[in-house]
């Protein structure tokens, strides 16, 4: 049984207040549910975070070094954008992560094209609203199981 | 039943033989057969093309839409980095589609870190190997589900 | 009798379907109609091509070239902004050519304001929609006239 | 009958003179000749100005506002490449207008490649030599004819 | 009693006509009015003026200093984003200046969030509208009052 | 009676002993009393705040939301210049919110130039020491008057 | 007896005729004699084609690979600099290769001095003329006799 | 006798008052009679403007040309970093020019180092104070006599 | 006897298990350690601190200064290459600092050859693994003793 | 018979020493062998120069003008990418010559891609180790013979 | 009586070889006998050098300064764009200097309009052919003689 | 016994004279005293060269690699910021290197902020005055006695 920590960067506790046209009208809570639903489904042990503060997401990361999770699935919000801190928390425990976003970063402003985190990861899944989170958590999984 | 077109793009046909520390060892036959289980499972109907030419990549955007096509999977290949071609040939026929890539395109050479084609379609997913076209295929069905 | 190509570069087959904010409602069946009608008009005698593959739209100026045409009206679309190699064909060929738009392409994405084609044709008409084309013909005309 | 205002902007008095290899041998009250024959051969009531000031193209600017021009075909010179303000007052007057230039500035010095006024008018005209002005007014005839 | 003068640059005198969404739609007079009512409340002398020609505003601030104000209010328009000229005037004069812009430039076109103004003058205000005028006048005044 | 948070940044703590030649002599405290008596005389009711952690910011910013407070002052300091996750949060509670800078921040080192804040706030306010806090109460509160 | 496969680029078929002060007077057909020759006394086997089309290209790369050439002489033309999709041909087959220009490329137009394609072959040849072939062909061969 | 226009760009009526570390001490009347003192000396005939308006430095370059003279020296002040039309002017008058600055611009601000205008004169002298117009008039006249 | 703080940035607790190749396989206790050794033997009082948390760096940065520390060791990790809060905190507390890498930045990644640190620092030392610390109180001492 | 100078630039004598990867491992002496045998065979009488010092290597440029070689064979080293004096030096003497690169430049650091004395030579080979040498010697005698 | 060095940069003793469209047809001797004439006319005491190696012209430098002369005339050719070498030298002697520039070099290529020397000297004169010594010989004697 | 090279580039012959702010004021001959104290305390040869040429430093570094000397400290003054032949020699005879800077070159114009050189040594010390060097032979003989 494969035990995977979900991290929602800064502003996502917000979800469902801010900005409906990129980020939709579900909760951060709502979202969890299906995460939670999904992993149970799938037979997978999954703990989830909310942090506003770059530095918490940094030990975040190590503890999930720490206590031997198995991989890691990061939505960075804003972070995505600059910060290199998580960027090497993520490849120095060298752990599988994947980096998802709810809106489509591409389709945006011009300096959210660019990820500082998506160098260091296994992969990336954006623009699918919540659901990146369930495809991020099957991609994990099944690239587990084949490995 | 959703009817989807999955597009592989340049140099794809090489799979297996073209850089294994990239793409990986599967021919684009296993892909193809992956996809194809995965579609019966699901109740898709997907029918697949691969195709060198970025003009005839064109035609088969435009063949989607006059074949009422519910959806576009697309791994551009080397175009995804210039050819703004195949972008407005996606936003003109305003498909959903989904953007793929076996390898992650961002640990890669800064040259492809830019995709010309991600601003026009619903989302992106990148370094998850053969398994990034599942997945795709999951994400556009259930988007196409919760609309 | 001035003899005339025009050609139309990808996507415009889906004009009347594509993005009609930028490109207008009239099917390109009926632009090359009004083209028809001004050159009857104007006693032209005008050949009209529409290609998706840039390769193809080479081998039509070549044609041109081998063909005696007077001149060249293009819409390189999207290859406006990185064919090269079309670029280098007109500049080959050495025809005098005018480049059209349909849209103002100046008001658009940043990327669509620069042209490799613009430096090595005679004149450049952008954002009349399809009546570019018929300014076109009459300046080309005019100019073969006038030297 | 419409009623165009046309604006030659900075140094085009000197037509004739200044550097006949772009700018051919006609000089500016030839080409004003040549404007008011079609102007007369249309019905269109046509009234040129040129002005070397910057502030003073922008008054013509907000007068043909407020004297009602159907539109205003201006050449801005060298003021193409930096007059924020001369875009300002077009965006400002918001009547329809048509940018000209007698040489292809396409195909001159990079710096003469973007313009900071073609965003804010209906389209732009470049290469047709005096001719070019003939072209921006039946052009913008035709266009608010079919309005 | 401070002496103040108000520049308003080019394009401020359609104020009311000019892009609503951006400017609102009082017109030059009523800011005038409010102005002149503030000044009168806080007992300043207040010279208001407006100026498309970018020379003409330079004339201006070497009346401000010649004519011995104790400072200046000025809105350079478009002239914000290149006119060195304008930057010298007010660097040579050497009197406190503000710097006004009635919409918030910086959620607007890139080229418009940068300032060849701003780092001579004492401050900058932004995004108030007509208030922003006002804001100034008390800000000028406490400085001076303050030093 | 209108409720305002004030949020100064990183190092704000620090006035009075920082780099007096940009942020003068004035003392954090000094300046929260100016505020106060400031708002005492103004009706307003204004709840003030030092924070030197990037997600403490964010989590003030989400309080004001939560607590239904009408707009925010803020003093990113030299967050100002790179925190997408401030800007986000901001955006993401949609409050009116004034930026302020006690230095004139475009008479300094260029990367002092760009503030990633000024997009999403109502207006920027710079260069005019802690005056520019009760400014920016002023222009607030008018502007929440006047709509 | 190596197996030699030359690719000539887009508009290289105009050869004799296009811009004859970069490309000279010979056509493509008296270079391809010359090859031949060339090819005889060496004892190489060489095959020969021209094409315009980029997807073309890759196809005839992909070919060299399963019909198990030895190396690949190939002037891309102007694909040299954009066409990432020949890049990747190239780089997926990994077959020696050697690129090769008419004309020196650094001395002509700025964006004619980078090729995406050097990165991936052998070597490149440029300024030789027709030369350049000879030579290339002299270097595959000795290179791969050497090895 | 060579007949050469002296032209003062904008804020040099301020010398004397304006920034003394660049531009010194001596009014712009003292510089003008020390300039016809050398005038005298060297048997020329100058004629001395200052301009603060753009539009009305290219008028007087059109009028050197037009009254004949000999060669034109230009301290073009600020304008000498953007004003392409002044730059266009003295192209199209075509006239032997000589651009003077009283500072050294190259030791100022970044911006600075830039001139539009020095690509189209014969020569620029830079840093030498007022001396800096008599060598102009002395450089320009033996061009002129060993011409 | 100095008293010096040396400060730990974010991801340091992970030393020895980090990246060994750039970080070395030392653990931040052993290198806490020899820092300790070298303090008692040059007679330094030494406090050692390691954070993530970027506002808690700014913090200990107060700290020092509130505590009368002679001087600050800080190796700012990827802070160092955007934390402009950080540096506004050296700045301002203004106690001579060194900047401390363990690796050579200048032959990693690109991003990390700048620092926006170092400009407000009294030195840097970078590619001399945990001996840079020692380097870093040597020098920081013998700095403070010649002045 | 030809008379041909060869350059090798600086650090070429440390060829079979430094970086085996890249310039593999015969010695300069074995290379200049080679060219002499090559020379011989040809019938050319070639003269080989190694020299670190830039300024040296503009010498020997001279050197072969004032001595009447027929073409010039250089290896600019490192110089390649900044000596325009060494540009300078080629183009002043306006002798036929060829730039050699051992190993393919363009397939190594970003710096290296650019060689500012490409744009005055005949013609530039890289990437096939010291054949270059020869491969230039065959095609700067050939273009003599032919021209 | 002045004492000045004149140094002549690299190439220069090409002068009347090289590239006489920028160069002219004179002969370095010739120059230097110019400047002898005219140094004894005005009674100053000039030595003059050439030399092509950078660190011989940083020697000279120093020696200027050793030597006590009163200034320094340098023409440092091709390392005008680059030698920072040569700029530390003349910042480090603090020596009036004049750079000096035959050609015009803002009206040549992109590269040649950047000096790193004119930040460090008193004025620079480029574009009066030899003629710019004598200028410069002038101008820093009437500087000397002034202050 | 470790056997080390000191290498003193450009115009450090100048210190005590040249520019103090930056460089202090003892003498290159002080300096080198240390330098020998310190070598002899440390049981260290120390051979110490001061040289201005570029290509004269190139040959100490290969000196340095013939003689068998076990690493080289060295400062290359200017050419830090442009000598990729310096860099490759470094990197060719690949000894252990430090690079010194007596000044905090980050502190600097922008252009001395970039270190070609760095790259290729072992580590960097900067901004420690003379000391640096005292620090780099003590670092680097720890990290030979470590290995």
């Amino acid at each position: 049984m494969f035990k995977f920590m979900v991290i929602h960067g800064p502003n996502l506790n917000l979800l469902g207040i801010r900005e409906p046209k990129y980020y939709g009208t579900k909760t951060l809570e709502e979202i969890n549910s299906e995460i939670q639903d999904f992993a149970e489904k799938e037979n997978l042990k999954v703990t989830i975070y909310q942090e506003n503060e770059e530095g918490k997401i940094i030990n975040l990361i190590h503890q999930a070094y720490f206590e031997k999770y198995d991989g890691i699935i990061i939505n960075p919000g804003a972070y995505t954008h600059y910060s290199i801190a998580i960027r090497d928390a993520l490849a120095g425990v060298n752990l599988p992560a994947v980096e998802v976003h709810i809106s489509n970063i591409y389709s945006r402003e011009e300096f959210r094209h660019h990820s500082v985190i998506a160098p260091v990861v296994l992969g990336q899944i954006s623009g699918f609203g919540s659901q990146g989170y369930i495809l991020a958590l099957k991609g994990l999984k099944e690239k587990l199981v084949s490995d």
